[in-house]
């Protein structure tokens, strides 16, 4: 009977949307249960902490890979050859013999104020040193006979400050002269790793600046047009930071252009930052690198901060010492603050009181390192030039920015990867990567010939020749694995 | 005529309101130029670099005063004396003479490896001695003839790890293990400066709990009552912040204590942060210290942390160097990148592992330290019985935990901070008040006796009872400048 039919069938779809919701709640319960099963393994961190797991630099695991069998010419000739880490290892041995020098070694741990809490921004003593040796080689580099008193009416002790390298500058920078979510403007290509110092700690959000000739540095137009383009998005731009000599292009900026870009940050009420750790590091002996501070003539106002450390220009970023120079006081005592947690080691402090005075040394050793550099930079832009491989030519720095682009499979990001890849397979060669440098054309390497001895850099040199040779000859499509075993 | 008056009258009306809203639009306008001009002016910071300007403890500047002028038994005795900062100058010279001899100061520089970036959670070397000595000094001390093997056995050089200083790693694991505006308990009363190692880098905050008896330390029923309070208040409360030995108090908590209390922490699903700063400053001959480490049977799972450093045992917080020993390796991932802007300078690490591993200094130096602590202590609590001033008896720590409350003018917190007022311009001499490290009832201090040689000490307790005796003979009242010009 219909009444029935029309019963039964409305008891049967009753049924089925019962058993429906009694299935979707046993199924969500599940899945609530094994997501709370789920959340209990694993809440074994909180989730900002999940988001700190993330790799600072992209590159990381293939350089931790090349780490584990690395290169050497006599035990390891097979190994792997880093050339994306931009030490100086050239002169480690000339820094290391004059830190052991038994009264340095000894007098770092000989006074007693080194033992206890004393201004996280550093100890006087140590501070001096500091402002003696900006004023020495950044200030009036010409003046060597420069006395400590002279130096210290330049740059005052008060003014500058210790932080536990120049990361933790950027980012204690950055935390206190700007806002959770601010941007802070870089020129690009740039330094990698600045996008994690300024987002892990500071919330800051690094926005590159691309310009028509990244070497000759950015134009007021060029910070305008990305500023404007980053407020388009609802950034609201804070910082300007600037390196110089300019990582990964080993470049100088002129003197006009960091003033015209310092002019233009002014005009908007920003600050900048003025990164020089690669400022002592120039190899190229027909230049002179003028540092902001000369430029500004010291008038840094409340404004412009300048950052140097020891990790570039003597090798040591192992001894996580950076040097901040600024006049904005009330930064100054933010920063001390924020140094309790990034404070740099008491002894470290005194054993460098002791070199940066040691003007014998210095100019020696800068001397020398300038020479090695510039020994590596030749050996690998000769072979470049042999290669055809147009680079960027490098006035300092301790790297050279050469265009692969023509050795890709295709003009894209993924074609960059894909080449990465064959080089670190095939030539068991890492290189720091365009795209990770926030460059706009894939292709482009930092090769940081510095951190392998003049020997390993020439076997990585002739691999890199052989694998571009074999690109060349196969192409990508005929490019197969036979062709590619006797690249080392 | 009414209409002309009515229309003159209407006019002025007009003119007036007119003139008011001309007068208010100035006002309104030089009000906005001034506050435009005042930002400008003021803008040389952000606002959360603003926030970072408020002293981390509240009685830092009467101690900078201090510092200015503070007194020496032969030069300046009657200059100020700080009896506020728990750091141990008892035993400078025994650290000072071990870190100098030549090969201990001079291989920190002798190792390449110190010179380049490594893993930012220690090198591996220094991992292994801070391994060996948390297996030796925390988890089995009274095995003095455990080799390095089995020791390593026993704590895994992998789940340990350096902090620049424990303020950085307390701030790093809130980081990792909380978000933000989530709350940690901490026993009260607690070291001041948790409150800002908390709050500023993780924005975490520091609720206290209260026991019925602080030197017990806390039961469940205390842990659950603070963790409601801070729940109703709309927290999330995710760590437990435990300080064994206790600072301020100098107790040790039983090890079923801190069991029951990681245990609540446990079925709440909370961290547990063990921080035993103060381990290896035992004076109390007749008791033992039992570390976490033991208690749990070295079974710290994903959830317990445990936290040492050279500041307070070696009295070197100058070098800012702490440890974390955990076996959640996540935990350990986040660190690692943290440790980008916290690590501790290579050179000291390898300092660090000559001297943790060096038995024969070790235990010779901490028998003495713990001599010298127990004597300037014993020199306080005498005096302390003879001015009747009730104390927390310690057995660990650089400090005793007294209670002027009698000696306040009001039982307030107010009463408190004018006591400390007349102590530090009466006397001379600064503690740390019992309202900056979260006590209820006002009128604690911490006296941090081994802050000064026992010379100093001495004069300082002899200042002090002066001024109790001058309160108790002539009240508050009656109290004048006259009367208290020969305290000093």
């Amino acid at each position: 009977m219909p009444p029935d039919r029309n019963s039964s069938s409305s008891i049967a779809t009753a049924n089925s949307i019962a058993s429906f919701f009694a299935v979707t709640l046993v199924y969500l319960g599940h899945q609530k249960w094994i997501q709370h099963r789920w959340r209990r393994k694993h809440q074994d961190i909180s989730e900002r902490g999940e988001a700190l797991l993330t790799p600072t630099l992209p590159y990381i695991y293939d350089y931790l890979k090349c780490l584990q069998d690395h290169c050497d010419p006599y035990i390891n000739p097979r190994g792997y050859i880093p050339l994306c880490v931009s030490e100086n290892k050239l002169i480690t041995e000339l820094v290391g013999l004059r830190m052991m020098q038994i009264e340095t070694a000894t007098r770092a741990f000989s006074d007693s104020s080194v033992y206890c809490y004393n201004n996280s921004l550093g100890l006087p003593g140590p501070r001096e040193s500091i402002a003696y040796f900006l004023a020495k080689h950044f200030m009036y580099p010409e003046r060597k006979d420069m006395s400590f008193r002279d130096a210290l009416n330049f740059i005052r002790p008060e003014h500058v400050a210790f932080g536990s390298g120049a990361a933790s500058l950027v980012s204690n920078l950055a935390l206190s002269l700007a806002e959770e979510g601010d941007a802070v403007l870089i020129p690009a290509p740039y330094y990698a790793a600045f996008d994690a110092d300024l987002k892990i700690m500071a919330g800051c959000i690094a926005v590159p600046v691309h310009s028509t000739n990244p070497s000759i540095g950015p134009t007021p137009a060029d910070l305008e047009y990305a500023a404007t383009l980053a407020e388009a998005k609802g950034l609201r731009v804070r910082i300007l930071l600037i390196t110089n000599p300019n990582n990964p292009l080993g470049t100088i900026y002129p003197p006009e252009l960091v003033k015209s870009a310092i002019e233009w940050a002014r005009s908007r009420s920003m600050h900048t930052i003025v990164d020089e750790l690669y400022a002592l590091s120039v190899h190229d002996q027909n230049v002179v690198f003028e540092s902001v501070i000369r430029t500004l003539n010291n008038d840094l106002r409340n404004d412009v901060h300048h950052i140097w450390a020891l990790s570039k220009d003597f090798g040591a970023s192992g001894f996580r010492i950076g040097t901040l120079y600024s006049k904005n006081q009330r930064l100054l005592s933010s920063i001390a603050n924020l140094n309790i947690f990034s404070g740099v080691s008491q002894p470290m402090q005194f054993v460098l009181q002791d070199i940066l005075k040691d003007d014998h040394f210095i100019y020696g050793f800068l001397k020398n390192s300038r020479h090695r550099i510039r020994y590596s930079y030749e050996m690998c832009i000769a072979r470049l030039d042999e290669m055809v491989i147009p680079y960027v030519p490098a006035k300092a720095g301790i790297f050279v920015y050469a265009d692969f682009s023509s050795l890709l499979p295709e003009q894209t990001f993924s074609g960059e990867a894909r080449f990465s890849s064959l080089l670190l397979d095939a030539a068991r060669i890492i290189m720091t990567p365009g795209q990770a440098q926030h460059d706009r054309k894939p292709g482009m390497f930092r090769i940081c010939y510095a951190f392998v001895s003049p020997e390993v850099l020439e076997m990585a040199l002739v691999r890199l020749d052989r694998i571009v040779g074999k690109i060349r000859r196969w192409h990508w499509d005929n490019l197969n694995a036979a062709e590619l075993t006797d690249i080392l």
